[in-house]
């Protein structure tokens, strides 16, 4: 994954793409805090919430590494989670581009 | 604080009384994540209402100590933060009510 040179014009729009992917899931996230919380009635859901928050944070912590050795790898997990469409990585080189969707399709197999 | 004994009675009325200030708690909290999970609009605040439940999750873990050598302190800090009334520890014998209540008076000073 460490074999690309990023360009100023993609580095820009890599961090759009990421940026965007970031809130789409957290405004995911926000949704689901707010359905679940309503949801809470006794002490013991207070504490799955937790949990629940803690491995999404960890999650997302984890999956959101703006390292350009890992972008490849980290687009094509954010394309394949809905998170980011390819339409966002309009003008990136090819070989990129191929990359990401050979790794997806890897995936989906 | 460990040199108090404690009747069959006795067990029965600290473990309700426990248990009652663990439910205030818990739904007081209950309320508090509901106001604040409905004002989270962007990511940060996810995070940071993550931090205030591991904090609380932290402070409720230390606080609701169930070992008869440290319920009187327990016992104390719950009256003084408002989670406990000493009417729910009614039944208890005079001197642990009122080492409980120096306690609180001691705090309060």
């Amino acid at each position: 994954m460490n074999d690309f040179k990023w360009s100023k014009t993609e580095k820009k729009i890599a961090r759009v793409a990421f940026d965007k992917a970031y809130q789409r899931e957290c405004s995911d996230l926000i949704e689901k805090i707010c359905t679940k919380a309503e949801e809470i009635t006794e002490p013991d859901n207070i504490w799955r919430f937790h949990d629940f928050l803690t491995n999404k944070r960890d999650e997302i912590d984890e999956k959101y590494d703006y390292r350009y050795s890992k972008l490849i790898l980290v687009f094509a997990r954010l394309v394949k989670d809905g998170w980011m469409d390819l339409n966002d990585l309009k003008g990136l080189a090819e070989n990129k581009i191929d990359r990401i969707e050979s790794l997806i399709d890897l995936w989906n197999d």
